[in-house]
């Protein structure tokens, strides 16, 4: 079966860092079993001599301890065996072996030619604070819901939130295509809800309707979303898959800059002992899948996610991946006015804050409570520059 | 805000059985987060009496103890959140809370109206198998790889195969676009074959390309497998999105069969504490989203799901979900002839072996090894039924 199987691989490879629970014998055979399952997934003593088993298995360039049940292994892949497509990709990273328990995915190490396969997020970081017009403090970006509201009523909260001078407005996850708030009508009237305010306060705030919805209708959906004056896209990638976030992203005549919802695939992150690490799933993934800002729940809020969790995907935001530009972190779930010194101490000025609940817990008002936010914020910037 | 919030709903609810861990404090307060978070993710103290209130938040319909360290509560969802789509549906099922720890969704149960939504698998069990022109017993499926083998040497395996006497033959679930194996030219070539066995055999043996590949070729892959005589498509699920998955089911102009991978989203299974169960996603989900065979890991092959995990997915792949069709559970892994008996034992006729490496174990003779299988399990069956 085997003869005449010649392969003229390039000799680039990218690497995986895995983190596998165990002792050290279970741990190295948890890595032996990654470089067969994730490639030939093939009885490994039935692969003779040569180029398959030379090129097409992964391969464990380190192999560390990190205490005494965890080890760390860096398992290297030739670029070929991705064929330079996202899904593929993810499938090598952790297709068969996320149903192996143990085994949790690090970080990701692309090679050049891996890298210029993909074009990344369109706007990254410098894009939306320059298509937001802010450039010299955390970015803020509020939520309309409750779910349950009609689209007029989620329009007037829209219009309030701009006039307040919000920069970024987005759908709360769960408004869908509902019938009590249909996809069409929110999106146009929340637009337009927006645009007022904009003209009306000479301010750029920026409009991101959650377009997540069947397969067949993304693309629909996104480009109405564009057609109406929305400036941005919110996708839940967990439940459309990465890719289609990806596909989205790289289109030209969409062109807008996209918010990634974490929900539904937060489970890979939640145990230490398996899935993918936060800087890897909500950092380098969500980035490399086209996002412009990963929204995660925020360490202190009604989540569970730790400080140094949150802080591992902020560096997932912007730690060197060639050409594929930093894009915002977006903390969000529990933020509240109070906690704006905390949290600038721990995020600095590269971030967009998602304040949804708290707006609303502050009284009636909600322009007032709004701009009373955005001056929090741009006082505990100040201060923070000053010193 | 919410003046004049006037929900008109059915009344009618779908529901979702969880699995909370902790002490019976701690499980009720996750059950009480669920209504919350999967719905309205507002304060809940910042909503009026009201149709939001009574209509959108979810509701505990049962509560009760499994054992000291866990719980089990059924949540009810007034239908027309899930918007009678996919994405958000399985957004109500488990999209925040995925996030937390401690929250395990058990199984689902779909209203009418919401089961009506939803077309579910082409074929099922009764289609698949008289497309197969098999009635008698389990049918049986091989696998192309290992990956790094040319198109032209995975058609040579095929049409061993098929002479053999397999009814299905997939295509390894890593077989992408790559290189040194394109798409287009493995499909055609491992179509071909199948079908120049089929000519010589007389049976009709059944190819299933993987077509899982970026989101914005997906239907083009279909297409073009349809066109040169793929007889089925096999898909992963986790990595396209479900949704993806039950769009191509539901496209009558590809109308294959579908056999769901269970690659990428293993994780959601792996812990008793999180996630979604075995019946719920291998069963419930992959058959809701159109899968005609779902595949998973067997029990005491090279990975870790437990035997009555493997029995929870074949009574998900055929628990009473309406019009919704009964599906084949495809365990895979670790098949041997050895286990023939003891699989039937467990499985009986309704199922799909997929036998990869041990055919290729029995020797160079793969048509001979392909035969024995076949007739080994022929042999099971009659011996079963005659007792």
């Amino acid at each position: 079966m085997f003869e005449g199987s010649q392969l003229h691989f390039s000799g680039e490879r990218f690497s995986v860092t895995y983190r596998l629970a165990g002792d050290e014998r279970t741990a190295k055979e948890r890595a032996d079993d990654i470089c067969i399952e994730q490639t030939v997934e093939f009885p490994a003593d039935l692969v003779p001599q040569g180029s398959i088993r030379e090129q097409v298995f992964g391969r464990i360039e380190s192999f560390s301890c990190v205490d005494e049940a965890h080890y760390q292994a860096e398992i290297s892949f030739a670029v070929e065996i991705s064929g330079f497509e996202l899904p593929q990709l993810l499938n090598v990273l952790f297709g068969n072996i996320s149903i192996k328990p143990g085994i949790r995915v690090e970080s990701i190490r692309l090679s050049q030619t891996l890298m210029a396969a993909f074009k990344g997020p369109r706007y990254g970081r410098r894009g939306l604070r320059q298509y937001a017009g802010i450039e010299h403090r955390p970015l803020l970006c509020t939520a309309l819901k409750p779910m349950g509201l009609s689209a007029r009523q989620l329009a007037e909260l829209a219009y309030q939130f701009a006039l307040g001078g919000v920069d970024l407005i987005k759908d709360d996850h769960g408004l869908a295509n509902q019938s009590f708030c249909p996809f069409e009508e929110r999106v146009a009237r929340c637009a337009d809800a927006v645009l007022r305010a904009n003209q009306e306060t000479g301010r750029h705030c920026i409009y991101f309707p959650n377009i997540t919805s069947p397969a067949d209708r993304l693309v629909k959906n996104a480009r109405y979303a564009r057609s109406v004056g929305a400036g941005g896209l919110v996708i839940t990638a967990g439940l459309t898959g990465l890719d289609a976030m990806r596909s989205l992203a790289d289109e030209d005549a969409i062109g807008l800059p996209i918010m990634s919802h974490p929900a539904f695939i937060g489970c890979f992150v939640t145990s230490e002992e398996q899935g993918i690490s936060h800087f890897a799933l909500y950092g380098q993934l969500m980035r490399l899948a086209g996002a412009d800002a990963s929204i995660y729940p925020n360490y202190g809020g009604r989540f569970s996610f730790s400080k140094p969790a949150c802080c591992s995907i902020v560096e997932g935001t912007c730690v060197d991946m060639g050409h594929i530009l930093p894009i915002f972190p977006a903390p969000g779930g529990g933020m509240s006015l109070e906690r704006v010194p905390e949290m600038n101490a721990c995020y600095g000025k590269e971030v967009i804050y998602l304040i949804g609940g708290d707006l609303h817990r502050q009284g009636p008002d909600l322009v007032r409570n709004t701009r009373r936010l955005v001056e929090r914020v741009e006082e505990e910037t100040k201060r923070t520059e000053g010193r």
